[in-house]
């Protein structure tokens, strides 16, 4: 089957962005006028076209990333279960985050104009897909599904590394864009499969004028070259780059107390889960120095040894991975743990290593590459943690005897990250109200957001006040009759509908 | 009198940036943990010494601003009301925007875990305020109110324009701080009376590793100088800056069935208040070609006839001002509607202008200079809306009779401000829950927020997502007795308290 660009509707054979964004910035006014029911509903016919063409989107993207089916199969479910989520965040329409200070004439020494405040979508949005969620990270993925819902249409970039999958998911998008009656132009698929076309391909889309907001999910160096372009524009626009994490986590002394062989192997497990292809992979664990300590690491060394390197995404991430892990071993005080077995083609070993220092093993290593770090006491550990960059999660084990260190322990790490989670291992991310999938640059570029969740959506709005508007003229969200049912806050009261 | 910078709570002679910063990055962890009761109250406390030393305050204001009594004490009432607005956004809690999905054990294929969400402070945040509101955008004003509200600690740049005022003010929140038994990093205030000094040290500010924020109000040139420097930070850092607008004024037919010379008496009011020294200052009218708007551009002459300049901020501004003006009637198609009389010194005469095209017209002129553009239709004057640059503002003069028109000019109008307003004058900003002062660039660096109103607490946080933390472990505003009797979202659902 052969794949191109989708152009406002209609197969390209050249991934044209200006024509893309043109459709784009002609669709907004019609797109962000939706009824809340209307826009829901397209986003419901998202993923039901979805899962109509679930049969061949699992078979190209089993084929092109290399992982199993049954996580592919997984991830079609939660990308629809994401564009349903927020169909149902667009019904319940709490992110119009509605304001009404109505008008007090009789004030003193000045009457009080008539405020009513909603937020408005910024206008058409760039999505850049991850390699390695080759669904829902990526053309109808969480950026894709929630800058839609804000009223947004949007032009995908398609990634090199499943261009038929994202070609697949992008005419299911426009099947239901076609059949909603919505204007072509409120979703478009560009395409390079060269990845040095695809790289300027993804520079000219953040630079045209006519796109609002960026989404990327990807390395360091893609987001942050994402950033400065979007910085440097004559009208810069936020962009909102997941990049980079090591997901520290910290196993305290209760922890050890217990089934140390079973926390080992869970341990390897997360490491090693996708070939350590998750954002939120477990890559740097520090732990108590001493006997039951000494067990663990012994007992994740077997478990690592145990465990074959699968094929990686692409040839280029397992050849970074190789690089990664070789600098590592080269780095002064770092000892080998325990090293897995070599997978087939691109399919390189894992492995675990301890350091003898934090200083220079916290780069990430993107695949199964651990690193661990030993610690005396808490108070050795606190200025390790303090030291650590941005990341998008951090992990506690430990039981009640630890509360007075894990506290301590908390506090450092929720100016580090954007998860804590206790008991558990990073990989792994709910998809909810509540989840908050960012952090603290490099992790991400602006952490005042989450890519997935449903406060993802606020990332492509803007507040607009609208004082002493003519009642016929004002947006249904602020009317007084309050058509939409929504939840407003009223002279700062909130008050359900 | 003399004054200098006061760091951590001491008098210094030198404006020493990084003895600023770590006493705020010191501070931090201690006040980001109060309760919102004792940070409300150090809120209240402020505006409380703040008012107890009204009568210098206003003196050293009104004799380095040129700003009448009257004005300048509205403004205190103004700034104490802001900082008791945000301890009752305090005392509320809303903005900790709290999200509980409650774990599902026995959900199939995979269980899910407790995850519940809070906003935290970002940390300390760099100040920088404006020379046209020495109080209400100062040194206490909306971004140290707000911030100081969020969690953060707050390190001012005190404005060259009025360096005693600044320092009177800086005195009464280290009054407070001390008073409250908050770290004395809380709070500290820089001055360089040195221009060029100052420009230096707010660069220094910007770049420090421990401020995690910066509020600016200012000029498009230093506005951008910032927002670059915090960008090409190792960590860059959010900025928010309000920096220029000329706040377009759309006069439509029916608008002229009324009092023409009232309207245009209004209009030149607006524009030469406080010497056409405010944000919001309307510096753009679009009139309807045809008699009626004959008749009130000549209205509008004779009302500027009238008007005699008022002494500006400072020299430089009233020489900005005059060159600006040159500029202007230098262009092609500008001719004089009328100009006012000259003040005493540095105090230019108000102007107003027709242009016969908006190309060439449109940067902002800081003081009371008008450019009136007119049109045909609203076919004709739809374009030049949508040529416009971001604004803070947008004003509509209109009638019912003009409904049809206005909802187009108000559609064109919402992507291009943060405030529509009708059939009044956009000089005024309510602070309030509803109101929006921010815009699209180039009116503030970042669209999805305000720097007025009870919403720009929101600049200075970001979310964390606790998983399965233990009980004994949760922020009190997570806890499920809710403790601080929030309204919190629970599995999507809002409830109040």
């Amino acid at each position: 089957m052969s794949y191109r660009s989708i152009i406002a509707g209609a197969d390209s054979e050249q991934p044209d962005v200006a024509a893309a964004t043109s459709a784009a910035a002609e669709a907004f006014a019609g797109y962000r006028a939706t009824s809340p029911e209307a826009r829901a509903d397209f986003l419901d016919a998202v993923a039901a076209e979805i899962e109509a063409a679930r049969a061949e989107i699992v078979e190209a993207a089993v084929a092109e990333s290399h992982l199993p089916e049954g996580r592919i199969s997984g991830e079609v479910g939660r990308t629809t279960g994401q564009l349903k989520m927020f169909a149902g965040v667009v019904r319940r329409g709490d992110h119009l985050g509605v304001r009404i200070d109505p008008a007090l004439p009789d004030r003193t020494p000045l009457p009080r104009a008539d405020i009513r405040q909603r937020q408005i979508p910024l206008g058409p949005v760039a999505v850049f897909g991850a390699s390695n969620f080759p669904l829902a990270f990526s053309t109808a993925g969480g950026d894709t599904a929630s800058a839609l819902a804000a009223g947004c249409p949007v032009v995908v970039k398609g990634h090199p590394a499943h261009p038929l999958t994202g070609y697949l998911v992008a005419q299911a998008i426009t099947r239901a864009v076609e059949k909603a009656g919505l204007h072509a132009g409120t979703f478009s698929f560009l395409l390079d499969t060269d990845v040095k076309g695809g790289i300027e391909l993804g520079q000219t889309l953040v630079v045209d004028p006519r796109i609002r907001a960026v989404g990327f999910t990807g390395s360091r160096g893609g987001g942050l070259a994402i950033v400065a372009a979007a910085a440097a524009r004559p009208e810069p626009i936020p962009v909102y780059a997941e990049m980079s994490s090591i997901n520290p986590v910290v196993v305290l002394p209760g922890a050890l107390e217990g089934d140390i062989d079973a926390l080992a192997t869970a341990y390897v497990g997360s490491l090693t889960l996708g070939s350590g292809q998750f954002c939120t992979n477990p890559g740097l664990l520090f732990l108590p120095r001493g006997e039951a300590g000494d067990t663990f690491l012994a007992a994740a060394g077997r478990a690592t040894a145990e465990a074959v390197g699968g094929t990686m995404l692409t040839p280029g991430i397992a050849a970074a991975y190789e690089k990664g892990v070789e600098k590592l071993r080269a780095t002064d005080g770092v000892t080998v743990v325990g090293e897995g077995a070599a997978g087939e083609t691109d399919a390189p070993a894992p492995q675990i290593v301890e350091a003898a220092r934090l200083a220079g093993v916290t780069d990430e290593v993107f695949g199964a590459s651990g690193v661990v770090v030993r610690f005396d006491s808490v108070e050795d550990l606190l200025p390790s943690l303090e030291s650590l960059e941005g990341q998008l999660t951090a992990t506690v084990h430990a039981t009640d005897a630890d509360n007075e260190a894990a506290a301590q322990v908390v506090s450092a790490l929720e100016l580090k990250a954007g998860r804590i989670l206790f008991n558990g291992w990073p990989t792994g991310v709910e998809v909810g109200h509540a989840m908050v999938h960012g952090g603290p640059f490099p992790a991400t570029s602006d952490s005042r957001t989450t890519s997935v969740g449903s406060l993802a959506i606020e990332r492509f709005q803007r507040p607009v006040a609208y004082q002493d508007v003519p009642a016929a003229l004002l947006p249904e969200p602020v009317r007084d009759d309050n058509p939409w049912h929504l939840a407003r806050r009223i002279d700062g009261e909130l008050q359900l509908p």
